[in-house]
């Protein structure tokens, strides 16, 4: 993994993946105490960042094995991201996700063209199912997090804060990712290092499910006690990656938890003061910008809202109780 | 009013008022049978399209006149523009507002910095109690839509359509506004006049207040029955400007208009699809593409969602009742 493999990632997604905004409100930076500049990854391509690492790895491909498909298993939004990569290419998608995924990605994913394999989040390893059909069918197997190529398409999203983050002579701040395997964590981290090294990422985690932390803090891979049953679907993974740990090792600071009305809040005011639609995972960093204050000591934080597909209700329920 | 002014306006604002981006998605160009651009300015600086205005008309004021401050009566989104823009100009700013404007917005208004003067929409006249406070106080009366820096201001979100579609190689297509007085439907018509003749304007309006559409039906200013109770707040006026109806006359295609249900069926598409707030008022010219496709003929549509300034209950009460 290396900046030169970043940029040509970057070559291969140009004009297929959006350049999302930056932007902010003088309302959250009330609330926040300090500066908040919000990557509107939601914006994305299938609503999420992982569009980025669907494409970056379909487009690495040689043709041939191209041709041959792809499978991919995921909580739904890598599931999409591969999906719309795949369709794109004129190739085809198997994704194997978990039957609890929010019904928004299952039928997203679908409606994208992919065939869709359920399995049960609990009692059987997406790791081994996806290995076995990979291996039956001849399709490439694209891993959520912990391969090169999707690593390298999620720090794309890295490239663009830099130059947002220059535009606006933002040169010192946390940056703080939204954090389940750690393929954006590390990716964007990899992306700071190489352009702007003020900027320090910080990967953000729902509480119950803070294995990164946990690791960073302990300095070996931690794993989730549950892997099921959170608020925060996209982000609950059982433990980081062995090619993501490394890098965040070397490269971010402390993990932030926060609970789980922090990211209800959080969702709140994306839906208030940004006009954004997040999703419980995709609000994490949010929600340690504005609710974790004391454990953060730049002027200015960026925060990515990752991912914007939550199901209508769920939302609804969360306006209805967390707006007061 | 001329392209000139709308370039000056545009100078104006740079830097300070965002270039919003130009979204799609492929479920919504099945759902409309066509392809769908949204322009998102539901994601500019205020929640809406009325910071350009705002800031088009108090920075062409000359430095005493803007220092003794700015008067605007607005149901909420016009107010959020115009307190903004005093805000960072560094002056003051009174805002009339209908007492049952939506209390995110009058909130909204009081936290930018403006006082807030509270009047009935169904036995008062806004632009009455407005004249009085600005001859009382000294103050600069910036109408909401029927002043041509005002228009000029809004016209800058035509300027970046005319960019946005030339760079994907769009050169025909119908872009549908959502329509209040006619202050963004005639400033985009403008710049797409000098710029883009192949694009052409229509206004979505709702059903019961569509006194834009009935006025371009028959050549004659027409109003509205009542002016108070619908849905679509932010759009509902009592009839077009002097300023505003001949420019529409001039250069738009007949008007659109949308019942509230096809309204909030829109919201609920910007939600799943987009991952964008709209407000009713701000979702009609989506719910035009999507549902009135029998009454449009082009290959592409461009689309405004104009806002996304809309109370927390009630948008909850629209994903419950309108996602199914």
């Amino acid at each position: 993994m290396n900046i030169d493999m970043i940029e040509a990632a970057a070559a291969r997604l140009s004009g297929h993946i959006r350049r999302t905004p930056l932007l902010s409100s003088p309302f959250l930076d009330d609330l926040a105490g300090r500066r908040v500049l919000v990557k509107a990854e939601c914006l994305q391509h299938t609503g999420s960042f992982k569009a980025r690492g669907g494409w970056s790895a379909v487009s690495a491909l040689d043709e041939a094995t191209r041709k041959r498909g792809v499978i991919a298993f995921s909580s739904g939004n890598h599931a999409q991201g591969v999906a719309y990569a795949a369709r794109q290419h004129g190739t085809s998608a198997v994704i194997i996700m978990p039957a609890d995924a929010p019904a928004l990605k299952i039928n997203n994913t679908r409606d994208l063209g992919a065939e869709v394999v359920l399995y049960d989040r609990a009692n059987e390893d997406r790791d081994e199912i996806g290995a076995r059909l990979a291996s039956e069918r001849g399709l490439t197997l694209i891993k959520p997090f912990d391969e090169p190529q999707v690593i390298a398409g999620q720090a794309t999203c890295g490239l663009e804060i830099v130059e947002q983050a220059a535009e606006i002579g933002v040169d010192k701040a946390d940056v703080i990712v939204c954090c389940g395997g750690g393929g954006l964590t590390s990716g964007i981290a990899l992306a700071l290092e190489a352009k702007a090294p003020g900027l320090r990422v910080r990967p953000a985690e729902p509480e119950g499910f803070d294995d990164v932390a946990r690791s960073l803090a302990s300095g070996r891979i931690e794993r989730n006690a549950v892997t099921s049953g959170g608020l925060c679907d996209a982000i609950i993974t059982p433990h980081p990656g062995q090619i993501t740990f490394p890098i965040m090792q070397r490269l971010c600071g402390p993990g932030l938890v926060v609970r789980d009305d922090q990211v209800k809040r959080a969702m709140v005011q994306a839906f208030l003061r940004l006009k954004l639609v997040a999703e419980p995972g995709g609000a994490a960093a949010l929600a340690a910008a504005l609710f974790l204050g004391d454990q953060i000591d730049t002027d200015t934080v960026i925060v990515t809202i990752s991912g914007g597909n939550v199901d209508p209700a769920l939302f609804a329920e969360v306006l209805t109780t967390h707006a007061g």
